[in-house]
């Protein structure tokens, strides 16, 4: 079983909040209250995501690849519970020793765990123990953040657990949405969910970028580790589109053969749409000789306005082979994104470059717990730039690295077309 | 996705009841009563055994051979919905029409349904809405038994109906226990549970059985229809062990080599124990030392008095082989049976024979909806006789004819010693 | 991977040759000539059937149920210098101590070996150092004949030896016919081969058998174990069909639904339909609107009136509920063949029973290395009764038990149909 | 079944030769002399290499990624047949028009094809009319060299077409090293193989490389299209070791538990060595107490101070991860290359380096029938830079590409370390 590295990414600030941590010696109050306000904002904002969904719905796992709702809600608690508070809450007591087992994701150094495929049949302990779970880790957390007499060595692991547990966020709606679109009576997460409303930037034709450009992350402010060293590029003369593709586009790819011409995909691509039978994006289907798909708000008709969703990035390369162009690089992006010629860069579909995953030159993985696996994903794996619908506020950033397997799907993944000057 | 048979075997009473339907054109009261009163009793049977699980429980399925609790509730529903109410109950209105796509098993001439092993993602309908099924369809057959003008009709397909659903209230059982066994919390379905008494027969040797005898059923009271055509046999002269094999027999087998020695296997068996890695009987594991196995009542030790139990075919051939004696054929069985020299015959656990399961001789399949796959089965299986501490009441007779894959565990399954004569 | 039964039955003869053994005492040379030429006559007949075969033909191996030919030259031969020679035949010295692990076949107690799945790689030694090695074992083996003072332990290793080798010479050919089927340049084996004409006993109406039977093997001649203990059966009246099912037959069964109809179906028939994607029997393709098959003669069209062949089980019981009747058990086929009612009984096709493959009551396990594993293939395959076009001469007998899984299609496997009256 | 893009990668030179095909409007007899000497040069070379297999040896494929030699030596004659005499050579006939089926790799447009796992059951044609394919085609090539009237567009054929055929030879004998891996007779391929001398370059320490930099090809000579266009990178200062990593380091590695600690490795990385039971390179085993490898050579004790050979890019990274290092950028890799500061850089292993293979900036798959699947292979595949032992004359240079997928040990694959400073 290809285990994936969806919900598990962690990563280090290996710089960080020099001015909050050079207070810590005499720690402010004021410095207490934006990181405890910052944690429960972070922490209401997955009960809020959890809170339409019943245990029932909570329990499933649709894929190996997906975890259920309530594992999510408990492995970002258990993720402070490890890290935070076990070190650092005086005489603090776990909630439940069995917990380690049941939601411990990947860490080998933090012992033996749920073999992934099996997170689905935790029937029990129950959504209501994990919600007694959540308060009473809220609990222990708030009350350390208000006692802590050296706020120094905890305030990266508060912060890294919050953008741990935004990205579960993220991953927490993905997965509800694949196990929907398994169900046959279609249920809706939202009923009135509809897609966002676009930043409207529409540049008629993109500014072209080239030369001598730093990308990654450099100065204030939280990143991951993947996102440094921040490091110098060049770049050959290329233009990137303004706007995402959009479903109209991808029918015509679709009407022109898209899905059964070969030499428009890669070989492995090739291999995925017949092994798989693929022959539109993902959670599409035909009802009544029309295009709908899955949503958020249930079986909905494809509008052919919004941007595509769901493909892979086999569908996302043979798109682009097919339109002529190319799918940008992920610094191209970058730079572009910097320079502000995209629109809908954040927001709406994730957007599949075509570099793989790598560390930056002269990246090292962090030493300690938390760094444990930092870079143990750096293979196989595709760069998406930007950010979607699904993505906490606050978690987007132009340097900001996601990464999934070329043939997933089932992220809000989209594309924007990049083409080179001749 | 090899298909089990394990929870679908639909089979028809084709002779019976001759007095309750000769007397069917002037319907007594008294009939209508026995009837609702036999419906009433084994659908609230049903839901006892239903009520120890919480909604989370009930809709997990742990392999594809296990079928959530929340979907046997609703397909021994819709089985009554769709074989009795849409024919004969005029003016029936379905609970919800998805639901035959939902809960329909395996019946190709009822249309579409959903895939066998992905019962365990329909976390809607919920738990509570199928209860309202439950409730919705007993009224509905309760009004159809209180007013049908003819019930020679309705009968044998309520009576298949009941039958139906008690093979489903094992397989319940035996299904939770299954997803139980995977979750490191070792959740009791009912903490109190205990293994039943046993019936305290123990002739010192069994009196041996020879000749010509009549097997299968004939006479009053329903059976399935792989229970005919009954017809003789010849049998060699042979003792079948009047107690079942108990685990300390097992263990002795273990200490043995029993799980090491490949000259003791089935060629077939011993490659399923290397690709398993099966050292003991399902659901046992070591702690501390010593033996425990998951239970009904949890996670117990082993009590080395009692029936093994969760042992496959190849397992019990293989303690057979290693004994010097074999597993009775099915009809050895029967006529052994049938003159009382077993002791545990039922109640405990099912024991495996040495027969393959086939059709008797002269064996037709019935014509018609309910018999359309009867015999569909019958390769590639084996013959388990007897009834287990998992069998509803009134559901276990000499004849009954039980059937598993070779590699199946998850049942309650043993085995009794047979020994020819020379 | 499932490891076939198919190339390796061994089985004891538990009684034979009184008359030889009795005066091997003072051996005399008639009893050491017609040994000699027994073996003489044999080893030649596999060579006879390699002889067409060129180095790279006996090299490969087209599926794990398959073996070389190549490796079916050699095995037989070290079965020889295992069995006999290395007990028996004072000094002998190996041929190569390497080809016990190339060519033992399963046998653990004489030590590891090749995996099955692989037995095409061995391209050294070469097709002609394993001529050579035969060469080498032959002459132990007649010097051993010619000069053994008590021939009374040797002739039964001899005769097993040379059943065995018989056994190799059928597979030697299916096994050719499977590589070569997937050769698109269809090579012939034997570009003369034709259908044998049949018996050409043609009763109308078979009579009807019934009542008790003696079935198995006893009095003089050889037998495999598996042939006894001879025992009595009953019989319910059932006619069987003089002929074997034609192609023309199978081919009204296609036109009328027979592979698209899964109620025609068992249900792992019919799960074995859909994953292979079967239409029709084994080897035949459709060429320019008409029906081909690959034969030993190459790929020729379907001649309508002779036996289908290369059908799995699968496909014959399918016919067989389609066309309203039954296939006959192993045993009804017996009484019948020894009755003298069945045409084509033997050499065309070997044809499908409804009986598993399980043990004669009161079976026991020969002890010693040759019958280190005589009953461990008795689960999961049929019996098949007859014998084939490609079955050497002195290889047929009305209690022969053939066995294949019921998926196994490339034998020369067909049926004749049964039928119970009422 | 993955596919591989091993033994199929066809590039095309999108510049070159311009002094040839200047003059081929009046072609002289130097030019036709020279491509008819650099043509027979290179046919000769592949039968030089398959002249010590036996037709056995030349038919095997011992994994879906290797292919038999006869294969090899059939599809490179079949691609000067399809893409150079079918459409050039006046009047030529195909020596087989099924060879076209039997010998196409993956050319979709030039029609359907053997199945590639199923290369290995060619045993017809044999190697002896392989040998006389040659032998045709050779002499229509030979024809079409001397009498063309313009030689413009052939020379690009013809010399892509040999590149070709000498990417084979190194796959030819990396694919019988695999085959004669798994016969237990330890086949040589060359009894007096040994290892290379090596080049001697050992500065104490590789100068460190950093700034902008050109890489790819420019200039004369051929290349593949994957080495352009030339652009210009920036790297960080890192300096690359000027030796290839020794056994004696892997053996440290591996006593340090570098195949047992999961956190040196990638995640897929871990799950490989988990699936495979990896614990040394490959072809290694333990033979009383000491290290074996299979070689050209047959199978020979481990030398210690040779380059480590057969391992995986997940072993490389694993390994430089151990060492507190990195593989280098492929970039990196050619820059060093190009200063020269890289001992033992050709001709005895290809050196893993940390780039996935992707297209350089603006690289386009070329129009037409040879550049149909140019890019086809650029996702989840690693580049590899160097060349090793078994790398024809000739077809090494700085700027080359080699790439497999990350778990690919057959090939003759090492690495070497970098070291960024801080």
């Amino acid at each position: 079983m290809p285990r994936s590295a969806a919900s598990e990414r962690i990563r280090l600030a290996d710089q960080a909040h020099a001015a909050d941590i050079a207070v810590a010696g005499r720690v402010s109050d004021d410095l207490r209250q934006k990181w405890l306000k910052a944690f429960r904002t972070v922490r209401a904002e997955t009960e809020r995501r959890a809170a339409p969904l019943s245990p029932e719905d909570q329990v499933v796992q649709s894929m190996p690849d997906a975890s259920p709702t309530k594992w999510h809600r408990a492995h970002v608690t258990w993720f402070f519970e490890q890290f935070l508070l076990r070190p650092f809450a005086k005489g603090y007591r776990p909630f439940d020793e069995r917990f380690a087992y049941l939601y411990n994701s990947y860490y080998v150094s933090a012992g033996p765990r749920q073999a992934r495929p099996q997170r689905g049949l935790i029937t029990r302990p129950s959504a209501a123990e994990i919600g007694a779970y959540r308060a009473y880790v809220d609990d222990a957390v708030a009350e350390l953040i208000e006692t802590a007499k050296d706020m120094g060595q905890l305030i990266p692991i508060i912060e890294i657990g919050l953008h741990h547990e935004q990205q579960h966020q993220e991953l927490l709606l993905t997965d509800i949405l694949h196990a929907f679109s398994l169900n046959e009576t279609h249920p809706a997460y939202d009923p009135d969910w509809h897609w966002p409303a676009g930043d409207g930037k529409r540049a008629d034709a993109g500014a072209p970028i080239a030369g001598i450009h730093m990308v990654g992350h450099h100065g204030d402010g939280f990143c991951f580790d993947n996102e440094q060293p921040s490091h110098q590029v060049v770049l050959r003369r290329v233009r990137l589109a303004s706007s995402l593709v959009t479903n109209r586009e991808w029918i015509e790819f679709m009407a022109d053969g898209g899905y059964t011409t070969p030499t428009l995909w890669l070989s492995d691509g090739w291999a995925t749409v017949e092994a798989q039978g693929w022959n539109a994006p993902g959670y599409w289907r035909k009802v009544g000789g029309a295009w709908f798909a899955m949503t958020l708000g249930g079986l909905r008709p494809v509008d052919p306005a919004k941007p595509v969703c769901h493909v892979s990035y086999y569908e996302a390369d043979a798109f682009a082979r097919w339109s002529g162009k190319d799918l940008p690089t992920e610094t191209e992006w970058e730079v572009a994104a910097k320079s502000g010629v995209l629109g809908d860069a954040f927001g709406m579909v994730w957007q599949w470059t075509r570099s793989a995953y790598a560390p930056y030159p002269g990246y090292k993985v962090a030493p300690g717990a938390l760094g444990e696996y930092n870079g143990k994903f750096m293979v196989n794996q595709i760069v998406l730039r930007g950010s979607s619908l699904a993505t906490p506020a606050g978690h987007s950033r132009p340097t900001y690295r996601n990464f999934f397997y070329p043939s997933a799907r089932w992220q809000f993944a989209g594309l924007r077309l990049a083409e080179y000057e001749r």
